[in-house]
């Protein structure tokens, strides 16, 4: 049996990522020991109890002590001051990274709290499921999903690479990205689509009058589509307010673009324009196609 | 073995819902003989080879020809002029139905083109695959889904129930609706969404710096939100310009308020009222729980 890469690892926040990331290092023999840091006693006994964590401990600084990597999995506005909590107590040499959904305003805020000797590495798994707590996590989740790590110039290489081997471990692809070019990238398919579900189901809520007409029921009425859009609805609110506050300006830029798309798909129907109409639909469905066929080459 | 309801049946459009439609009604032996009128021969062909229809033309006016029942399934910019050609063979109490995705509009062309003596009662099936064609018929497709009828001052109660039969024993839950009010529902949860999501692919595409930052391969990013937008941004554009045109009012009424609303969050996020935001995102999450839970309700 080969020694671990990392003697010992400390998760801070053991929900579905986190769990889900501890479960899969631990089966790839990665790691020595597990210790979860959390808030919540029930969920951190529960991972105690499915053998996810070997310890725990609500303390961060205590969580931490002697750990080789620390990984933080809580909510991305809690992220900075989690590790600003664990600073103190990161011995020389250690690695700490993330997996919050925005990395520019994050890494903003917890570089200048790294002591000397630590390394902080942004990272974001581009994955998840509808549920969340450890009891949610499995260790395949990121089996065939992309991870994006985020080095700046500060970043240590042999860091950098130390945090790649842990997410190829897990079963992730790995892409390195600037920072603001994640967020932007982000924005565009993933937290403007959200920004659209919620406005789009509040516009049909707000039509009362009309589902007295129609008795009702709604969704039977929408053959799939609306029941797409209405997924990403339920989203945590917490969260994705979280998202809108420190990805502002990319989430800003992406909802100006569509408002212009959006504009001017009006402006081709209020004037009769079916040529028009025809060739904004075209391109959407030839890029949609073309993405789809993609996706499905790199999944085959 | 009991006489058929309709002694012969002639479908205008032996496409997906026209052929399923043929298909279920002669498996409840609702129909006696069934003739298929289209405008190209293969899919006609196809047709009696597969025993959706017992005979073919591509003349509407030959095709209606001693029908108790006309069911016109073309394109719904289409209904119209497949009417007008066959009405003049109309026998004395034919009934004609539809099945197009607007009503006003097309009851208001219709109408006035039918002979004394027939009946129209227009109609919408809220069912579809993403194939199109009789060899993508089958005659469960209407099992548990609603359709729509939307009778006007002038439509004849005998026509109504008879129609409400078809869809009836094709398993379908049918609904009466004015036709306005109709239009309006469907703008709000198919029309618009269907709006969104082209503007959104659209939006997403004219990023192609961004994409090349990313390295490609926006779906990888997207984790479902962005890849359940694009499903519907795939349907057919003439499809959909068509139904632009012949619903423009609402369709333009619903994309206004929905722009109001993504107005209002984007203020949110630009002031950074997190509170404003959690308020709105919370409610939308709300709705949509709560319209999942019905349709779970009325699907078990």
């Amino acid at each position: 049996m080969p020694e671990p890469r990392f003697k010992k690892m400390t998760v801070i926040g053991v929900g579905l990522i986190g769990g889900s990331l501890a479960m899969a290092l631990r089966q790839k023999s990665m790691v020595g020991s597990i210790t979860g840091v959390g808030r919540g006693r029930a969920n951190l006994e529960a991972a105690k109890r499915l053998g996810v964590v070997d310890s725990f401990t609500t303390d961060p600084a205590e969580g931490v002590e002697g750990a080789d990597i620390v990984v933080v999995a809580v909510p991305v506005m809690k992220i900075a001051e989690a590790i600003k909590a664990a600073a103190p107590r990161l011995k020389p040499g250690c690695i700490v990274t993330d997996a919050g959904s925005v990395k520019k305003a994050l890494i903003d805020a917890v570089e200048p709290l790294m002591p000397g000797g630590a390394h902080f590495v942004g990272g974001h798994p581009i994955a998840g499921t509808e549920h969340s707590g450890v009891e949610a996590a499995f260790p395949e989740l990121f089996i065939g999903r992309k991870t994006i790590l985020t080095p700046t110039a500060q970043t240590d290489k042999s860091a950098l690479e130390a945090v790649r081997a842990v997410w190829e471990a897990a079963g992730s692809e790995v892409v390195l990205m600037d920072a603001e070019a994640h967020d932007r990238v982000l924005a565009a398919v993933s937290h403007l689509p959200h920004m659209i579900a919620y406005s789009l189901v509040n516009t049909v809520a707000d039509m009362e009058d009309a589902w007295e007409d129609a008795g009702g029921g709604v969704l039977g009425y929408s053959a799939g589509g609306f029941r797409d859009f209405t997924r990403i609805a339920s989203s945590s609110p917490e969260m994705w307010a979280d998202i809108c506050s420190m990805n502002k300006g990319s989430i800003l830029e992406m909802i100006e673009r569509f408002q212009r798309r959006l504009e001017s798909l009006k402006h081709h129907i209020k004037i009769g324009d079916a040529k028009g109409l025809r060739a904004d639909f075209d391109r959407a469905k030839k890029v949609r196609d073309s993405l789809v066929e993609k996706a499905d080459d790199e999944q085959g």
